[in-house]
């Protein structure tokens, strides 16, 4: 049975557990909330000894399953106050798994200052002195790891923003490749490894055989299934595949849901700069080390990401992604891929969210400390950023606290986390998700953009997100990838059909659901003893005052009609 | 009968409304917290159009009862989230009761940038035009008005703090000589204001008559009675005469009561160098403008405020009070009166609350931007402020914002304000008050320190601050110093008789005391609407884990024990 290994920071002592039999089918966003919420003081400091740090895999972690090997990092989060899990993929689940590990807990605080590396292999976890990666940024970091601990390793690394205890500090995890750019982003889940000193976790899967399976011949069949369900997908393959997700600029731009110059409108004069589409033909036609399609976990089929390089050819930043290109882009009236990677890139180095940070140079615009579409002028921002400044730790604090020290009333947040890329007024049912997800302002917390309902219209866009939420919530629970479901068509019952397989006992879509449900109701439990309640479940006010002129609406879904949508089915 | 006027931002029109019979008694906080919690929406944006901003004067305001004249100003706070009251002596309420006015209400928000005065005369209530008043200093603006409006005007003043919405901006009142000095300092309601885009309140009352007195003669004869209960009370004369608030300094110095360097612990090595006795010994022998007594209210007896003059005899600051000295001197370890009094006049200057700005620049120094005790970096750090840098910013959103900013743990705020200058785990019934009142850590919300138990022990301290609490709110209500207990040797009927006096109908304490009550519902009531619940009823983690060495103990009453708190009798 997997194992859920536990280390203590201020004696360095280890524990390992095996799950129950009960828990086989509990891993991702299911177990990191069910740890924290069992195990932590909802109360408690988020910097202090009773938060814990818990990295998850999924239940399938370690196979070759196409999306199966996201990781699940959660927390108190020091951003919104509340639970938080973020996820990311790369290859650090992967190599939990195959080391048929579930679970990685984070215990207490060091009594000392000195940064550590947690590394763990098949027969060592060690607690390992590592002052000289004090405020290394991350991509530094992760070559000189590979240096001492071979090139093979995965690794979980926060920059100079995690150890400083910036708000908006992220996890940047290892791809296929190395590159420690895939984000466990969001909630400031950096700051908490910081506080833990822990500057990276480093998984060496070397010798590992992976889960166990029940019955590898029905799994196998399942995973072909799945596999086939993907390959055959031409709408995968088209959009994707090919765009990736910023395929999406276009379509957000033309609802009028991608945010710009700071959530004032919905579609940007410069969309076409910055879409999917020009991406691909950008990368295409400059050559060298771009990448049009990527896959960032072992297994991945859909290699919806991407590596974009400079006009010499040159890697600039991989993956870019559309929230990046969202909030860092149009957000700030930046129509210029080149700019926007070098923001991504400086984001990544330093292990901070984009998201968060796109955010906060936006409102930083509004307050004019430079002009919407100044793209040096945010470059400037990030270094700042990097030096460590006041201005550069405002920034790192997240766009709403950006926006409260500097006097700014428009921000663009809930429970303090700023909005993915989609305006809520223009996707409605996104904007309830927005509104009273656990997590704060995720998209993928419960994303209707796909929902058949017209989304600047009110009607129901709350059973919407309530629907979204369940399923992107199952989905983070099984360790899979938020586009499995567009992968195999929403065919669930394929993912029931590998968990039967994978565990040996029977199993519905139901009770895949039921964890989710179950997930979300310890979420919202451990929140409103936090002391988040029904009044942190709203928009701020803005949304419902002014319009989008592009979507032509405000938002119009009131508090009280929101707040029903926890009384779960 | 009394009155309130209304003027709303958005088209300067003005509505007067005389308060009804049942509303005789209701001034001070009760009417501030009655119209914020009948008519704002909790959740609201606090820089936004549905905040307001009140101004109200307690029923006595305009007699020259001692004590009386308090100004009390509310509205939803951008420090804590939830309602605020802040009050703060001077001549302003007094000349408000002489127009007989209770209450000024700003409602909406400006269309325009454009800055304006609030002028109130007899026979002109008008919104005047005030560009060249933008970033305007304190006490510049003061003089300017007095300029414009004439010598003998009262005046409600913000800084550049206020106008730029900083979280930790106060309001300015002037006192009896006119200094702009006595401040509503707390919760940011200088920055609500600044939201209002007025510059400053003016009341002239020229001509005025002041507050109709239902039986003049019984209400000279009640006002006697509690002149001469004061004049004959040797320990004020002693105390609060002769050392005004200082003299607190050794008495919380004693009980390891005294914040030292970011309360880490109760005790100050130089105390002696910060004591009221200092004080008074360094005014006295300087001579010139200094001044050891001086009331800041028309009527007041009691007298605790002072004129704090530099070597050279010029006035460097009036007043200087114990929670300034407090939070700017030992909280910073700066053990030198003359830079706590350039530091009080600074935040004065800018419109700031100097209890936050303490907390601010001590975490500031926990996080190693300066030394603890360097009393000129201090000072520059004022300068930051002043030059509204983004460090300046930073400090101006207060302490808790601060902390947060710069990765600082240790945090002595509730509901994200700063604490008053006493060490909850010295006092454990004022840290109940801090953790449970609807205000954050204030400490005029509920002081137990003259309450006849042992400070730190945890036994009968919620009963003790349930008991300040009504208290204190009965007197806040009543526009009533919060001195004014120890002045009458807690002989409230004295005000009963008053009341009966002033409104022709039979009171009893009991009917001041519901209306307390009534008023601590209401804003308990507000704050749960606005998402500030039972979890927000606590002190800071370290508080119950770090010793406070001086005074040997850790708070250690829970957070569930205290949350019955409100089960108000």
């Amino acid at each position: 049975m997997s194992e859920i290994i536990r280390i203590r920071m201020d004696d360095g002592s280890v524990t390992r557990e095996k799950l129950s039999n009960e828990e086989i089918r509990i891993g991702g966003r299911a177990l990191t909330s069910k740890i924290i919420s069992e195990e932590v003081d909802p109360a408690c400091d988020v910097f202090g000894s009773h938060n814990k740090l818990v990295f998850a895999a999924g239940p399938f972690a370690g196979t070759t399953v196409s999306c199966a090997n996201r990781l699940s990092v959660g927390g108190k989060s020091p951003m919104t106050g509340g639970i938080k899990e973020s996820n990311a993929g790369g290859n650090v689940a992967y190599k939990m798994g195959k080391l048929n590990l579930r679970g990685i807990v984070l215990e207490g605080i060091p009594t000392t200052k000195e940064l550590q590396i947690l590394y763990v292999s098949k027969d060592r976890i060690e607690l390992v002195p590592a002052s000289q990666y004090r405020s290394m940024p991350v991509y530094e970091t992760a070559d000189k790891l590979r240096e001492e601990f071979g090139k093979k390793v995965g690794m979980a690394i926060i920059g100079p923003a995690g150890e400083q205890l910036s708000m908006a500090a992220g996890i940047g995890c290892t791809d296929n490749e190395g590159r420690p750019s895939r984000f466990a982003a969001r909630g400031g889940i950096g700051a908490i490894m910081g506080s833990k000193g822990i500057k990276a976790v480093v998984i060496d899967d070397t010798g590992a055989k992976g889960p166990e399976i029940a019955d590898r011949e029905k799994f196998k069949t399942a995973q072909k299934a799945i596999t086939q369900e993907i390959l055959n997908n031409e709408q995968v393959a088209e959009t994707y595949t090919k765009l990736g997700t910023p395929g999406m600029v276009n379509i957000t731009n033309s609802m009028g849901a991608l945010p710009t110059r700071n959530f004032s409108r919905g579609s940007f004069e410069k969309a076409d700069e910055i879409s999917g589409q020009k991406m691909y033909e950008t990368i295409k036609a400059r050559g060298g080390e771009g990448n049009t399609s990527h896959s960032c976990m072992p297994g991945c089929l859909i290699r919806c990401s991407n590596v974009y390089a400079d006009a010499s050819g040159k890697e600039s930043v991989a993956p870019m992604e559309y929230e990046t290109i969202g909030l860092m882009g149009s957000n700030c009236g930046i129509g210029d891929l080149d700019i926007i990677a070098k923001l991504n890139y400086a984001c990544n180095d330093l292990g901070i969210d984009t998201i968060d940070m796109g955010g906060a140079i936006g409102v930083a615009m509004e307050a004019g400390l430079l002009e919407f579409g100044d793209g040096e002028g945010a470059l400037k921002l990030m270094e700042e950023v990097r030096n460590n400044t006041p201005l550069g730790k405002i920034l790192a604090s997240g766009g709403q606290r950006t926006g409260e020290i500097l006097g700014v009333r428009r921000i663009p947040a809930c429970k303090k986390q700023i909005m993915a890329a989609y305006d809520p007024r223009a996707i409605k049912g996104l904007g309830v998700t927005y509104a009273t997800s656990t997590m704060g302002a995720d998209h993928t917390a419960g994303q209707t953009i796909r929902a058949e309902l017209e989304h600047t219209n009110s009607k129901g866009q709350i059973e919407a997100s309530r629907n979204a939420q369940v399923i992107n919530t199952m989905i983070d629970c099984l360790g899979f990838c938020f586009f499995t479901g567009s992968g195999i068509n929403k065919k669930f019952e394929m993912i029931v059909e590998l968990m039967t397989a994978f565990a040996g006992s029977e199993c519905s879509l139901e009770d895949l659901k039921e964890i989710s449900r179950e997930t979300l109701r310890m979420e919202k439990d451990f929140n409103i003893r936090a002391g988040l309640n029904d009044s942190d479940d709203t928009l701020p006010e803005f949304f419902y005052t002014e319009e989008n002129p592009d979507a032509k609406t405000v938002f119009d879904i009131s508090k009280e009609a929101m707040q029903k949508i926890f009384t779960l089915e």
